[in-house]
């Protein structure tokens, strides 16, 4: 069954779920599909399919239980435990990441931050600090880490790839520009940050506005 | 019928780029659908259609002509002509982008960036000059740039989006976690960090491999 799920819609599910919390947070108790298209600037059937894959559906008239999709989204991405992960690169990137609040409602926490620079491993990103890379493999055995996230330069980032899986990583967010040689049973993630630039690209040329699928 | 085409389709476009270019750099002339398919873990059928967006067909037998290819992809995306852009924010996130090479091959320039912050504004990110922040519409204006990239924090986003559109920006590569209100004819792109992170969460809590529809 998980495999029949749209990533696309999977995609749109921390959109979705930034509006829900803010309107929980407003006191409201209920939201109508079309108010949630509306609020984004989306087709009302495609909000509706997307939400379905959550398990959670709308009542007539009323609408969805903000609480019960807030949960059913957090659940169904598993963002309602908190996971912590080992970040590899404290250069601009990586220290970004850090900042990134939204990371966090996300359940996701860096614990560490692992950098070969000697200059940088004297510092600390906000309460992070950054270790040498060396002891990556060996403290993410000793904590049960098994989120990693690469922000290193393309050359060293299947080096990285590998010392993260060693130590027993299993998910891999990739922010290097470069495609990773992994065993089967690893996820890797690549950040392709170019992929929302080309979809500007591609509206500016042809002066599309709706966002309809993202 | 640019409408028609499927934004999916459009996000992996960077991707096929990249490996078509380092195909032709390594002095390969033609490449098949399945090889495309195989290198990235993708489903051929996918890829056809991918492509056939981009109006470059393949030929039986012996696949796409890659520097035909390469120059659809481009052209479809507007990547062949370099943009100026300026970046608004030049803490982490911003210092990022501008060391980020991709960018450059996709045609996309960072001209100027602009801080309220005024130590940042005696800085240089690597070429780049730091301006302060008021100067950004009358420079646009007269640079004639049309895209802006905004990397602040979410509570400023909304203020500079206005100052971009006054300076006559008219696309906008948004990294600030707050949705932006604009003009119909102004092109938003939000980066969404999080939909990369809530495909990797849902493959990990599923324990799915492939990423055919990324």
């Amino acid at each position: 069954m998980p495999t029949s799920v749209p990533l696309p819609s999977v995609r749109r599910l921390p959109v979705y779920l930034d509006l829900l919390r803010q309107r929980a947070t407003a006191g409201e108790e209920t939201i109508a599909c079309t108010a949630i298209a509306g609020a984004l600037g989306q087709d009302p059937t495609q909000v509706r399919k997307d939400l379905a894959i959550t398990g959670v559906g709308g009542r007539p008239k009323i609408g969805y239980d903000l609480a019960e999709l807030i949960a059913g989204i957090e659940s169904f991405l598993g963002w309602n435990d908190c996971s912590q992960a080992f970040l590899a690169g404290a250069g601009n990137l990586g220290r970004a990441l850090v900042g990134y609040a939204a990371l966090r409602d996300a359940g996701l926490e860096i614990a560490c931050a692992f950098d070969t620079d000697p200059i940088k491993q004297a510092e600390t990103i906000g309460q992070i600090q950054v270790l040498p890379l060396r002891r990556l493999r060996t403290l993410a055995r000793r904590m049960h880490i098994h989120v990693g996230i690469i922000a290193v330069p393309a050359a060293a980032a299947q080096n990285v790839a590998e010392l993260m899986i060693d130590g027993g990583i299993t998910a891999i967010w990739n922010f290097a520009p470069q495609r990773l040689e992994v065993p089967p049973e690893v996820v890797v993630e690549d950040a392709d940050m170019l992929s929302g630039f080309a979809v500007l690209s591609h509206r500016l040329q042809h002066r599309l506005h709706p966002v309809a699928g993202r």
